[in-house]
């Protein structure tokens, strides 16, 4: 039995979530079935990060436990036989029995993508939020410096039981790249719902309803009724996880 | 009774191209029955480029004569507000008494979006043909310069009654930007299955299984029996049309 790390890349509009649910399409659901067609899975599947309905992954990394029916150079083309087009196995390979995809993670990276255009783009709607207007992208990038570092996000997510609000951001920054602003986010872990609960919040910096400073108590503040309202889930990218 | 121009983009995926067809989905029949709610159309819906079924289109021109319910600046977003969100109308403006999408056009541009990477991107596959290997982009250049100017494209189309397939290119070029490999030509007009039996010729190319002069060759055998494979509709966007 051999311990197999897998990236995976998904457009997760039609999914409810990475978990699996009875009954609705996840990304563990469909991808737990076509891992059975060509690998023997002894274990649960474990996940770096759990992406959230419609969220979006461009490096998810999972594991499990089992043994597989091609060598793993050869397992993505396998195993993406019996997937759909919208979720792609991108490279497999063996871990040490101590790996795993969750816990041993050291950082996670997220992009919120948001879509300044003056028309919502057929191009653009899938993987990204519109915003009819425009931002103040450096205005936006100012307020974000202050997360970077250990801070207790209480004010930029929803509580659950068991999961800590304090996180340690390695890096932040906003970008515009035309017509497209996004704003990246690495950290140890995210809290639940904590990138779009942020980005919403730097969306009320950008458009000048809130100031630099406002921002700033807001999450000096570790109350979620101060935050502005969260972006959907549309333009939430996991990008990479870090080991 | 007033001629109005509109600008329209679309993601042509699960539409059975543009024009109307009994019982099937195209973008003409969705548009014309989010017009009706907005505007009193008096006569057919003229477009400039007849998109198959699958293709794309960012600057897509169709006109009408009738009256709109809403001031024309205004126009697009109350359309808008009756079409899925595969279909957008960027902009409405009136045109004089003989302007006529589809006769008035005195250029189309058409870009072919080819992905080369190693496995097929859900982020990209709803715009892009997916090609697993790598392509010789600046040979494909060389040999698509031969197309340039007053040709007969009999080799790279299907033959339709009454269409001529003696075509002008004005501008035609490869490019490369990172994963992405696009083909841009630009002509007075195409015949049918132009620009996917010429893309699908180019990639014989790419991959060295013509020469450019094989290519030169085919062009001038005015014989689709020579054409390469046509490339799958889900690459091709309507990038612009000029009067």
């Amino acid at each position: 039995m051999t311990n197999y790390k897998l990236i995976l890349e998904y457009d997760g509009t039609d999914y409810h979530g990475l978990q699996r649910q009875p009954g609705l399409p996840t990304i563990q659901g469909v991808l737990e079935k076509a891992l059975e067609q060509v690998a023997s899975v002894e274990s649960p599947l474990y996940a770096a990060g759990r992406t959230d309905a419609g969220v979006h992954a461009r490096g998810q990394v999972v594991n499990f436990f089992g043994s597989l029916k091609a060598p793993p150079e050869k397992f993505p083309a396998a195993v993406n036989a019996f997937l759909p087009p919208d979720i792609v196995v991108r490279c497999c390979e063996e871990a040490g029995e101590g790996f795993n995809a969750r816990s041993s993670a050291v950082g996670r990276e997220y992009i919120y993508y948001i879509h300044l255009g003056d028309y919502p783009s057929p191009f653009h709607r899938r993987f990204t939020y519109y915003y009819g207007g425009d931002l103040d992208g450096d205005k936006m990038g100012r307020a974000l410096r202050a997360v970077t570092g250990v801070h207790d996000f209480a004010s930029f997510c929803r509580r659950e039981e068991g999961r800590p609000t304090v996180r340690e951001v390695h890096e932040a920054e906003v970008w515009r790249w035309g017509e497209i602003l996004g704003v990246r986010v690495k950290a140890n872990a995210f809290a639940w719902m904590m990138m779009r609960m942020l980005c919403g919040s730097l969306l009320e910096v950008g458009r000048g309803k809130w100031s630099v400073d406002y921002f700033q108590q807001a999450l000096g503040g570790k109350d979620n009724s101060l935050s502005g309202p969260a972006l959907p889930a549309q333009g939430l990218v996991l990008e990479k996880v870090y080991y």
